[in-house]
């Protein structure tokens, strides 16, 4: 059988199952992660689902979900510890029965041995899957992925472990499918912007809302002072025209919102500043107070860093401040850490220390203790100096700590930004 | 009316609209977060939907998840954009009609003036609710949260703004609740363990599971070395039993994981680490390469603390390790700086530089490149010292670049909380 791309849309639902998902334990980035390689392949997402760990629940919603979409991407509870109920309810939904593995069982012993695990404590459940499976193997777990078949539909069942669910998704079971699907995304753009709130950014849209093709919906996505604009074509536009359109309307978005546009799809905010300091063969470096290393952090997020980033000072406390970027006792004695002068002499402190060409720094009150009247939680100077000019710039969060922290970690990193364009 | 206790469980289901989570440009941390404080409140959250931003899809969510549950939280599509539909879906769905709210209109138009936004670019669409809705202001935003009742059930409609939707959560939907009900949180007891795998927690466990009472189920949550041990008494023991009983398992628990176990329900490991230092009143700082400032910034997530963290230095280049931190050149040249002298020498530089009672240190080849046969990517060198006594354990971390950033963070964290144990 040749790939082809299928008739008509093809289209998937998710299906979490963890007690630990609906008691907000642990986030669901399962769902995120399959949600965005199955729409990056051209297969629209219909719903996701997260239920408990109860045998049948799992029934019923793999019959429900099996009769809504083609295929049902399922993750958790395929383990072989005791709240892992996830197989004997495949197994039911399918009117199958579990049975030992023969390649399983090598496989798990074989894993086992290279890991200097012992293989008696893993129990007899582990090696069984239902009899009409058809299973990829884990390289990186003792849990397989599970493929079972209904009519022309299918189910595919991950384990929950995130680092195991994406190695099978991407290494085993994708390649299957590639097989016998040719893939085709979505005509779909993402504009990110930086800097403006979600109703500037929907006025300046606005504006030239009329030349954008009424086939193509807006959203808006905002995330502190990141604000996506998703352009959508919908299913009714012929493929060859498509291109075109989502392009000329990126074009229009983009013109209007000039300067905050700071990339597009799946960019980041460090990722594009590391592509201006490389393409300017420039390296930075960051003194942070407030933001406590996360700049730093976001920046070392991205691989290859180490080509334009030297290094980081949290000074999180005044002595350090004062003896390693050289912030001058009597500025923060007489202006206070949270202060425009601190900012500019802290960065241009961990310009000379860090021997840089730019660096950013941060220190203000993250809270939830800490504020006054005059600098309240969420206070924050961000200085920048490339070693001849300095300046720094107040901010005013209205968060909480972390969302504090996030707030000033982006202005940081999109002030630099501007600095180098 | 008094508080009281509802007469049975009272259960709850969770539904999220955007096409931004199906598609996974967005982590649904809303449900998390819903799901836990309901939890915690001692309501039984059944499960938890996503679905599209789509006028029907949303009608029959709403009236499939009535019928199953007492309360449906709805998160997204509440504010005055263009994609937001959620408040028409609503409309229908309780054969409503929307009407404009006189005091939302009044409070937008405050809020708005008291922001400095125009309010000539706020859609009438924002001012309107379904006639029969009880609403609750947003201070945060413009969109309120709604209230719409069928019966005994209820629906709640949030804002999808993380920030807004919290705000709404805590501060005004749940005063109103409390007013009528008297919230009682479920038996449950989470144990905190790293540095062991789960199925080496599992075994460990599997040991005494016959002193554990067959009415307290277990739950394993494994997130790199932290595996969280869940224990949950079932709705059949008597209310006045349930807590010695779930007190002696986890003691039960706890002894058989002896020094792996660092804490209990929601603390976390940086937390627990700064309780330490603060009840020995050491100060702590770090010295980090590969992790690149995640140390320190997870440290400085926790409130208060300034109390106990001096602040680090981020090495990412050799040369900062070398002016910064005094790592000898020679070392570098001879070891290079993945290695066992290069963390032991930074950790010492960083307890003199910082001034420190405690620096850990990491040194890493994070990846996805930069690995060698000798030192291939996962590998890292982890470094203790009090200025007395250093020591470096190597690690050996099989993920992709940020988890095995996160995996040395951790393991980095407890390296710190052993030592001063």
């Amino acid at each position: 059988m040749n790939p082809s791309t299928f008739p008509s849309q093809l289209t998937a639902a998710l299906l979490t199952v963890g007690d630990e998902l609906l008691i907000g334990q642990t986030i669901n980035t399962n769902a995120a992660f399959l949600g965005r390689w199955l729409t990056d392949h051209g297969i629209l997402v219909m719903e996701a689902g997260t239920i408990k760990d109860d045998h049948s629940a799992i029934v019923r919603s793999i019959d429900r979900l099996l009769q809504k979409v083609d295929w049902v991407f399922m993750t958790g509870g395929l383990g072989p510890t005791e709240d892992d109920i996830t197989k004997n309810a495949i197994a039911e939904a399918f009117e199958d029965a579990l049975v030992v593995s023969p390649p399983l069982k090598a496989h798990i012993r074989a894993l086992l041995s290279r890991f200097g695990t012992d293989e008696k404590g893993i129990p007899d459940i582990a090696n069984r899957v239902p009899s009409n499976a058809q299973i990829f193997l884990n390289e990186r777990g003792t849990a397989p992925a599970i493929l079972m078949n209904r009519g022309d539909k299918k189910l595919f069942a991950l384990p929950g472990v995130p680092m195991e669910m994406k190695h099978l998704m991407v290494d085993k079971i994708w390649p299957f499918l590639e097989k016998f699907y040719h893939f085709k995304p979505l005509p779909r753009k993402t504009i990110l912007t930086v800097g403006l709130g979600e109703p500037e950014v929907e006025k300046a849209v606005s504006k030239i809302r009329d030349k954008i093709p009424k086939e193509i919906s807006l959203a808006y996505l905002p995330h502190y002072s990141i604000v996506k604009i998703r352009l959508t074509v919908n299913g009714d536009v012929e493929p060859g025209r498509s291109g075109q359109m989502l392009a000329d309307a990126s074009e229009a978005v983009r013109g209007v919102l000039g300067k905050f546009v700071f990339g597009e799809d799946n960019e980041t905010l460090s990722g594009v500043v590391g592509e201006l300091l490389k393409a300017r063969g420039m390296r930075m470096g960051t003194a942070e107070s407030c933001t406590g290393g996360n700049i730093a952090h976001e920046i070392t997020k991205v691989p290859g860093s180490s080509d334009y980033f030297e290094g980081s000072i949290v000074s999180y406390a005044n002595d350090v401040k004062i003896r390693l970027i050289s912030v001058d006792p009597v500025t923060l004695e007489r202006h206070g850490a949270v202060s425009r002068e601190v900012a500019m002499q802290m960065a241009e402190g961990a310009v000379r220390t860090l021997g840089v060409d730019i660096a950013v720094s941060t220190t203000g009150i993250a809270g939830p203790s800490g504020g006054t009247s005059k600098k309240p939680v969420g206070t924050v100077w961000i200085g920048v100096s490339d070693g001849h000019r300095t300046e720094a710039l107040a901010y005013s969060f209205p968060y909480h700590r972390m969302g504090n922290i996030e707030a000033a970690t982006i202005r940081a990193l999109d002030r630099v930004r501007r600095r180098i364009l």
